[in-house]
């Protein structure tokens, strides 16, 4: 049994027929017993089918949950029947598991615009129920892919002051990718016992910092949701010092799984690590650093290994957030390219040669009283997002 | 003489050493008489050191000038000596033409970050001075060139009742384009007659509907400019009806000059227009509208001629304008690929086809009350514009 997954938690996941080409395409989560949870959807006015109801759910059961189905293939988004066939899965899964459908969450991922047959996911249900097993947990990792390259997830295991407590999480795509493809999605799961509420709040702060603050290509998708439950299996409930380390564990999981999508971007090369210092606010310096890592003059600039601060400065005036430009350094992968607004004293080309490796980091201070600060990650933008994205028909 | 260049202005140009290719790089426009003159100038926190000059002299001349002088190659930004360079050069434009120096209006567009050195146009000023002449319009055209791969320049003729009156407009750019060069500028003369105040309120509601409506890579510049001189060198203050007319007619300089920009935008094949209709406000709908012009994966498709209305829907989707999905319609080329939210029925090779073409058209309605609507223009997004601007260096 993998030592890594949270106790009380099965996994199983199979080929349905969803995806034209045969690889995993339905994958089943379950907890034992009823478990908090709290869920962060996407914020795009468009929410496909899978999304409002699973929001639904959560409402009514007051966070409680007992399993989560997620299909890749198809993102039930932007159909006539979308409802029903979101409906129809919390049923199946329902009977499947003898729980009240309120406890059954869904999550799709695939093409936008197109029926999902659920009765594929139907006959597909009971197969998925006999393989439920703690040691599926990759195989679920593997079956919500669509466009990404590598399986992504990350584990912890917290030492409290009563014992050991497991969080293992999972996470599949990169902004908005692949024709018609959409989708961020992750999967956390704990054996700690939390309060629904705290949960809530735990996750939320969370992903404000990790999932929030990546971007591949600024698009956002219809389905992005990530889910976190917590089945108290271990029969621990962290307090104090143990709960803020219980944060820490997650907020990091959440970081390893977030920066692991930006790194898997469509035709990524490289991963850029902004930090931005000494705004009004972590708000204002949020946009500031959300700016610099949408802007393809500067994402391309990072593909070319160019220390090209003359387009980073612009990218962060785009915002509403005033600042002084004559009190901005920046610096490149350590070296201070900018000082004061201008040119700082630097070699080029020694700053160039370290910009040629996989990663880079670019730090961005206001001098002066601010104290807000963000950290963001983005990658560069290559000819490959060009060639993957136009689906050249000629 | 040029019969499309409005009485009493007069243009030269010539080669001053800024740029490293021999190619023109320093323009001087000038009016004969004291001229009403209007200016919209970059939003960006990040403002060049001539703008900032050019916005505080038509400050204190409460919008009167003689003169504006622009070159390219270096866009006087974010070096020490930014302030120092563009007062010289008011300063010595002032002196040629034996005006106050505030009279002289100063436009930049280049790299950042480099100093410009005053000098080279101190030196080269008397011999453009000596040049001066309505003919010279279209060299000015061509020496304000960046990137650009044409000159841009768009004429109107009104007939008032009491005569003629002329436009002539001139822009160059594509928004921030190639490695460390910036702007858009476009500069417009009439011999009209108005107040600097209605010359103003004229220039701000043309340039929200054209040049603030376009998109290329969705970086702005710190350069970024546009001027309108009115002279009265006609004779003729348009009024009432004839005002109208010239408004429209500004607007469709102002229209063609900037769809002149997006059509050369860096690795640009493909013009799109879109129009957005139906939402709460013209505000709103150009916030979905700019949305949409900016996505990535928008861009690709057009790139890819794939009617890929999935990507459209979600775009509009990520301002903060609410609309209900299930309200909207989305036309390419005048099929109709999305109705109330959902795939509408189309031939895909059909729609394919047409988008095959330079120019294509897509409108987005929102059902119901709504009036807002908004036009914008933006361009395919290809390889070639990675090329252009990561600059390979291996």
């Amino acid at each position: 049994m993998d030592q890594r997954i949270p106790k009380g938690f099965n996994f199983a996941a199979t080929y349905a027929g969803i995806r034209k080409q045969e690889a995993l395409d339905l994958a089943l989560m379950t907890s034992e017993t009823p478990a908090s949870t709290a869920a962060v959807f996407t914020k795009n006015t468009v929410r496909a089918a899978p999304v409002n109801l699973s929001a639904d759910h959560l409402d009514r059961s007051e966070g409680i949950a007992r399993a989560i189905i997620c299909n890749a293939g198809n993102a039930n988004c932007a159909t006539p029947d979308g409802d029903k066939v979101a409906r129809k899965t919390a049923r199946a899964v329902g009977t499947l598991l003898e729980i009240p459908r309120e406890l059954a969450l869904v999550a799709s991922t695939g093409v936008i615009g197109e029926s999902l047959d659920v009765t594929k996911i139907e006959a597909a249900l009971p197969g998925l129920g006999l393989q439920l097993s703690p040691d599926n947990f990759e195989l679920v990792a593997r079956a919500i892919m669509t466009t990404d390259t590598v399986p992504k997830m990350a584990f912890a295991e917290i030492k409290t002051a009563n014992g050991v407590v497991r969080i293992a999480g999972m996470a599949k795509g990169a902004g908005m990718i692949q024709p018609n493809m959409a989708t961020m999605l992750g999967f956390i799961f704990t054996d700690a016992a939390f309060k629904p509420s705290a949960l809530r709040r735990m996750l939320r702060s969370a992903v404000e910092d990790t999932f929030n603050s990546v971007s591949v290509d600024s698009d956002t998708s219809t389905n992005d949701s990530v889910y976190l439950m917590a089945n108290g299996a271990s029969g621990i409930s962290p307090k104090k010092a143990d709960r803020e380390t219980f944060e820490q564990a997650l907020r990091q999981i959440c970081e390893d799984l977030a920066v692991a999508i930006v790194r898997d971007g469509e035709g990524a090369t490289k991963l850029l690590t902004i930090d931005v210092e000494g705004a009004p606010t972590d708000r204002d310096a949020k946009k500031i650093a959300r700016e610099i890592a949408n802007s393809p003059l500067v994402k391309t600039a990072l593909a070319g290994a160019d220390p090209n601060w003359g387009r980073i400065l612009p990218a962060a005036g785009k915002t509403d957030v005033k600042f002084d430009p004559r009190k901005v350094d920046i610096w490149l992968n350590g070296h201070k390219v900018c000082e004061r607004g201008f040119r700082a004293d630097f070699v080029e080309a020694d700053v160039q040669r370290t910009m040629e490796g996989p990663e880079s980091t670019l730090r961005f201070r206001i001098r002066g009283k601010g104290k807000g600060t963000s950290r963001f990650w983005t990658c560069d933008f290559t000819e490959d997002y060009i060639k993957i994205n136009a689906e050249y028909r000629t």
